[in-house]
């Protein structure tokens, strides 16, 4: 049933093209850096217009770049024409994120038919190293026929 | 052991300066309308730069918006001198975030000495009624003596 | 979109027949005390042989209940023929449960086509008074012609 | 600020001791079959009395057993004399629970003062494979002084 082969041979340039789409993606800077069968990873680098009250990335920037990290994994593995929708995701804020940049990566835990559940680790790399600072775990959704776009 | 009863006498004005720091707020352009024990209202205006793939308000938006709620809601209740951090949430996305306004209501379900469990709705204000376009519920911890301002 | 008509005229009889199906909720002695469209009762009285190693009622007994009361809450309103899956829950547990009774009340939050979303509160009865020791957010899912019965 | 290290040389008698007083846990027949620091295994038997309406393994004893093993899990690393609680916890239900056994497998994520945060994969062993049918994650609390046992 679990499956991490690709329905859609284009999936790359598709998840890429959905991926640019996303405003607010670029609203935030991230960036697409890593992209295979059920996996994606999305990174960018902490600004200060990104804040929380005592100098770390807002929760909820974390768990922007987690959710289309997510839901771009499990795109990679839809059929061609399905579109991803979020049904529900969980984050566990885990340690403070700084560093010199933030990745999120999604990866395919389980893709069924109509739901795909993914989960995401989010890293800030610092010095040479990299430190867990979140981790989600969502349930992705395939639309087909509601005339929503990839 | 459940209490509304704020621990600090200031905990408007305290409240309201924590937000006024949380940079990625006024990037999203999020506004606090309402403020009482337990009880805050954070809303914003959907722009296209917060958008995802479809045009509707990306998630993560949703969830930084009702993340702040919650955590706001919690501060409000806390003792003076206490920080809060957000330990953890989950969210479900009930339908396409589009309207007018987007409203996330955050209130404060059960207040413990460490943790404080909250929910949020999250609404999309169109054509004078009301959709719910997101549920969330989430832990945020009390953080006392780590050097942490409000 | 949402809806809390049910779609099956016959809901009552059928969420009773398949709730007597669940082997497991005899075996923790639970019953149904409340059925309408969209919300479910279930209650328990709390027994050694439910307990985690503090005494008071083991999580999984209150995640089971909950989850059981939301998956009829969420079938009640389910076309016939149809059969419920639980995708996913949350629970946040509040407070020890302990008590002369324990419910859980399964409410519909949104009633979709494939997905519906749920909590509930789950209450330890004392003393003539109520308090909340569970909270449950929850995804279910309609399933059709997979050969599963109600 | 994560360890594995385990803060109690007697982690494993200690563990081991508080399980045998789930009552729950003998209920359902599970065992304790892997301790180490920061991880805990749990196994069942699945039995016609722990079952759902389509004869599967109910949701609510996959839950019960991955709870007590990230609980476990978390406790393995906690000082003597710490209690451990459960804050919260997801789960999604990603496959049918059937086959010889069900194993549960705690693992710890992050283990900070207060909270530690735990994943647990549930697999049912059939036929000499495995398949993942659940997976957790939860937020476990470390209670000192509060007049707990272990």
């Amino acid at each position: 049933m679990t499956t991490l082969q690709p329905r859609d041979p284009a999936f790359d340039a598709r998840v890429r093209a959905s991926f640019e789409k996303q405003r607010f993606m670029s609203t935030i800077g991230a960036r697409l850096t890593h992209l295979a069968p059920g996996e994606v990873d999305l990174e960018l680098v902490p600004r200060d217009d990104l804040s929380q009250q005592h100098g770390f990335l807002h929760a909820g920037v974390l768990a922007a770049l987690a959710d289309s990290a997510c839901g771009y994994a499990a795109l990679s593995l839809m059929p061609a024409g399905a579109a991803v929708l979020s049904a529900e995701f969980k984050i566990n804020l885990l340690a403070p994120a700084a560093g010199e940049r933030i990745v999120a990566r999604g990866r395919v835990i389980k893709s069924g038919r109509t739901l795909t559940v993914c989960s995401a680790d989010v890293v800030a790399v610092r010095e040479g190293g990299e430190v867990v600072v979140a981790h989600m775990v969502g349930t992705m959704m395939t639309v087909e026929g509601r005339g929503l776009s990839d």
